[in-house]
């Protein structure tokens, strides 16, 4: 019995399904989108190739690109109703449930009827989580009523425009890009096996997207870069980074940003955006945030033989673009939504409802007593 | 390797974690909340007792339900933001997306900012999902605004009288009280598994609702009592019935509301709600529907050695009650409510978050190809 129930906790190590989608922390390369090395990925491709890779099997050629990044732009808006809804979100909701609501009402706007629409439903999602985020900050914030429908090329580039009213440089979109390919897929985190539990009862997309977004609103999940930037906002100096690191230690404080479930050397996303976030701090001409943060990571390093996960340096990258804190984790979502709908559709085409057993620790069969003798 | 898979599909017969709410399918009692007998407590105890059981531990006494019960009546009424949301949902909308937007527009409007709320936010989702379903139905479908703030004794009752109008003689208040009571709770199923793994990551407690609502909209989960409805209400006589089962059953087509996944002799459940179908079907004078769903009960016995569950009979019950198909399923969700908000409470007492691993079955390890040579 003790062996039988050793990897109950959390699920831990036990397998709940296949997945052709990606590998997570395999020897020889971190992570893999169907094959791919996460940094071949980020070096050589758009973010919405490596959406069109995760949602339909492959690399698109130029042409599939070119059709597909059109089709997304046609996705833009959203309906007279959803914006209705969201201008009745107040300023202070938590932006994931935010999206939640958003996602669930387009799904009664536009439902999805029957498996053959998936691909469309997720492209409509993809290209439209942007608008609905932007949508309600600016309205509940500004008290602007944007059009989602920009012209922009990428989907980083329509969420940059429309959060700052106007079109992005070519850094900032070369960042957005990269980002969003570095959040796409990740196997079976909470959020993405939420969408499976889901979709094992054959519910529709947008039940398993809206689940999956408030598994990824936990502390536990998404949320990590904002509680990063949090604690780095708080340091006027590295002197001081490391000074405050070192009473957190001693004190055991949770520290966010480093280590992870399943990396155990490094976290191979990571060395990607510290790049950008380096560039980035340059542009703006920073001289705290970034020397805040390396110092952070060293002595982290040096304390705790730790590493920086992807979160970490998204924060001060997201910082340097002036995107407000409390967005970072939708922007999860904008990227992640793509592994999500992926994990849906393999689900659906191999299906055995998810239904696990439980070990019973409660009462022992007892029998009602009549109200007035309780 | 293959031992260790074997469990894989499903999770079946995995232990995914503990729990003190019930147990399902152990022999001697088919269906226990707490320790209790389900056919005890649908006989002996109010709806209200039987959530307060699940929600906090231990069956009211007599002081403490008849708070209990004035605090639900003071959680009926519905912000005004969220009944303008309500109101941009359009008539055919699939109701289980109105309930899930409902609870998650509602997340946004009262927010759990802390754990120690969630018995006062699992409370108001009680209260309201009532509300909620009942304040769409009657807006979209009739164009009226009701109140939701009824002077009804019972959460059955609050339902009918929102539902139709006028409040429900004492058979129909008695019907969806035990109605509720069967629905309640059942331990590891779909639905309540996504609330527990998106409790896991410590989210909110209108998160968790939200993805369990989603789950349960699934046509393999929730939604088999509006299937039997829609097959029965084709025959007009119980032996038009048996020859189109025989019929069925020849094609290899589903027979909805027959056998479980986890009972194997019989649903605990089923003979409380048969008892009520015919009191009903002698109550509305129905020379029909009764007949035709004890015929299928036999014919499925007779030919298949199947047992109906508790979907089978609640059709033909809630129908007598005059309450639309569409409508039964979201019964399901103000009952479960109670289920799914104590695995949550539950899962937070004694939390690992819930990351299972997966079989990868994809492609090897390959380069990008520059775009224009794919």
């Amino acid at each position: 019995m003790a062996e039988k129930k050793q990897g109950g906790a959390g699920l831990r190590g036990q397998v709940a399904g296949k997945t052709a989608l990606s590998t997570v922390g395999k020897s020889g390369s971190g992570l893999t989108y169907r094959g791919y090395d996460i940094k071949d990925l980020a070096k050589n491709c758009q973010f919405e190739e490596v959406a069109y890779l995760i949602l339909k099997g492959e690399l698109p050629k130029q042409s599939e690109l070119e059709s597909y990044k059109a089709k997304l732009k046609g996705m833009r808006g959203l309906p007279q109703a959803l914006k209705e809804v969201l201008e009745r979100i107040p300023a202070n909701a938590h932006p994931m449930d935010v999206m939640r609501t958003g996602t669930s009402m387009l799904g009664n706007l536009e439902t999805e009827e029957s498996f053959s629409e998936q691909e469309d439903k997720a492209d409509r999602l993809l290209a439209s989580l942007p608008s609905i985020i932007c949508y309600w900050y600016r309205f509940s914030h500004d008290g602007e009523r944007i059009e989602t429908e920009t012209d922009d090329d990428s989907v980083g580039a329509h969420f940059l425009t429309m959060l700052r009213g106007e079109a992005p440089n070519a850094l900032h979109e070369e960042v957005m890009n990269t980002s969003l390919i570095l959040y796409a897929e990740h196997e079976f985190n909470a959020s993405t096996f939420t969408a499976r539990v889901c979709a094992s009862t054959l519910s529709d997309l947008h039940s398993c997207v809206t689940g999956a977004i408030g598994s990824l609103r936990g502390p536990l999940h998404g949320g990590a870069n904002e509680a990063a930037m949090d604690m780095i906002a708080q340091w006027s100096s590295a002197d001081e980074a490391e000074k405050a690191i070192m009473g957190m230690l001693e004190r055991k404080d949770k520290i966010m940003g480093f280590g992870h479930a399943v990396y155990t050397e490094s976290d191979p996303r990571n060395e990607i955006i510290k790049e950008y976030a380096k560039k980035l701090s340059d542009d703006v001409g920073d001289d705290t945030l970034f020397p805040v943060s390396v110092r952070v990571d060293d002595v982290m390093k040096r304390e705790k033989g730790l590493f920086p996960n992807a979160d970490f340096y998204h924060a001060s990258a997201y910082h340097f673009m002036g995107i407000p804190t409390k967005l970072f984790t939708p922007i999860f979502v904008m990227s992640r939504l793509t592994g999500w709908a992926a994990h849906v559709f393999e689900q659906r085409a191999d299906n055995r409802i998810i239904r696990p057993s439980a070990d019973y620790v409660g009462a022992e069969p007892r029998k009602v007593t009549p109200i007035e003798q309780r």
